[in-house]
């Protein structure tokens, strides 16, 4: 059997593009851009949990780098390095193959350098730390939003949950629904682009990975408002519109994490620069709300009535 | 149950020292200092292979910090941030506590910021991310030795590995001295002192967490040279003095892990240097062998024959 270090020579040893030091000492070693903040998230992916344990190794690889990737573009900041640590139950080489496949794919479209890691037999668990640059001062927080902004939502909310619902019996979706709800939920898109356009523009930024009212109420809460959102202008996609007046299609959209959208605010006078950020970046960017004074998340139907939300966002402990 | 944000906002929040933000976003921000490199490592642990899952909290929360200022100190940096990530079985408030004031203590004592971090529910696994600084180009890498130079090892070897080959029935050590060799086991020393002063000084510089010999023989293998060792000059404990002679003793002091030291090699004109720091920092400094032309590492016994080198450095999946 290879060892850890045939490993990690073999398939987490890429070639970087703006690091000093990659992989093979103790650590790595880079330099950020002057005038830069640093920003730092980590994720770690737990098999059974985040993903399912025979799901597809390119997806899980992927899916590693992606929600490390949304957390940034929820930053406003760029993705430039990486680390990765891996526990795996045993060196299955194909398995492994795979996953840095997906992985490096990703890393290699937004240029973000693998510069290093840790190897070690456990139970299946990834644990990806993003870094990446962002003008000093310019960064995008919770806590900005402020009384009479609007609150946008990108792309569309809603379809990974689908996916779910349809792998545990709630709901039946043809093959193709089924296919294209599941490439949000194994193969979701971080709005890096968005993210980084929004500098400047948004008040507060946040992607959605536990559901749009619990993601908004972060927001909400760390800029001491309320945010009031409109159910029928929480934007879904064709097959999410098939479910739109169903519970679980309004449990999908409001509380469906996976999505990774990013939800912010803005002051009104941002909106026509906003539609046409919408063009040039061909992704839909919808008003859902506005901020006011007070506290929490209201969501109206469409005839002014609150939405009962006895549906949260996804707390791993709750 | 608390739920996953009370429960890091109950252990895992710490007041920072000189980070713009920290938890509670997307990602933290930081800003390193000018003329500054960022050096970057990580480690996984998992339960049941780097530590017994039934270890004391407080000292597997140590650890965890504690090896991961282990690969800074081998690079000459100063540790400044660190992020968390812990998959656990369930939220134990008891375990949790102990945990993070392990972790913590040491980050103080280090002035380390807890900037992050990640807790979900899965078999205990801790990733931890760490960063620290050094000057622009005075970093210590594997690949600096040079013909000539002395190899030096800090502190001593093989106490760690004793107490396991206590544990595993081996050895028999008294109550005392079990404690003793636990206690470098459970609660490595981090050499940062010892590598920050060593910028300038030492030539290539690794800590010594796979066995004295695996891990200088990653440094002769970077660097392209040979490293010729002399088995008695290894430094041991009075402990390990004991055990000198018995093979038991000599695999511990050259292919234990888990010591934590720091092996770096140094042009003998510093000799005089290194024994001033070695009174400086109250920590033994010994010249254990030199570098020489050709690639390896040869161990040499009191009588001047090759030592075997059967038991090899420790690797995960080999």
């Amino acid at each position: 059997m290879p060892s850890e270090f045939e490993l990690i020579a073999r398939y987490f040893s890429p070639p970087t593009d703006h690091t000093i030091l990659a992989g093979g000492d103790d650590a790595a070693l880079i330099e950020v851009s002057p005038g830069m903040a640093l920003a730092v998230s980590t994720d770690m992916l737990v098999a059974g949990r985040h993903f399912f344990e025979d799901a597809d190794p390119f997806s899980i690889g992927l899916k590693s780098l992606a929600v490390n990737l949304s957390d940034l573009a929820a930053m406003g900041a760029t993705p430039r390095w990486a680390t990765l640590s891996l526990a795996i139950p045993a060196a299955d080489e194909q398995w492994l193959a795979a996953f840095s496949s997906g992985f490096l794919s990703l890393a290699r479209r937004y240029r973000v350098d693998l510069i290093g890691g840790d190897t070690t037999r456990g139970p299946l668990t990834i644990c990806v730390q993003i870094m990446g640059e962002v003008p000093q001062g310019l960064a995008l927080m919770r806590s900005g939003a402020q009384t009479g902004d609007d609150v946008w939502v990108s792309g569309t909310l809603g379809d990974a949950t689908l996916a779910l619902a349809h792998l545990n019996g709630e709901i039946a979706l043809s093959p193709e629904e089924f296919e294209s709800a599941k490439s949000r939920l194994e193969r979701p898109e971080a709005r890096v682009a968005l993210g980084e356009a929004l500098r400047g523009i948004a008040s507060a930024a946040i992607d959605i990975s536990d559901g749009f009212v619990a993601d908004l109420g972060h927001v909400t809460e760390r800029s001491r408002v309320r945010a009031i959102a409109h159910l029928e202008a929480i934007p879904r996609s064709p097959l999410g519109l098939r479910y739109k007046d169903l519970p679980v299609g309004q449990r999908c959209a409001l509380a469906g994490g996976d999505d990774y959208e990013l939800c912010f605010t803005s002051a009104p006078v941002h909106r026509a620069r906003l539609e046409e950020l919408a063009r040039r970046l061909q992704l839909p960017l919808t008003r859902a709300g506005r901020i006011e004074a007070g506290e929490g998340v209201l969501v109206i139907d469409a005839q002014g009535q609150p939405v009962s939300l006895r549906e949260r966002g996804f707390d791993h402990f709750g």
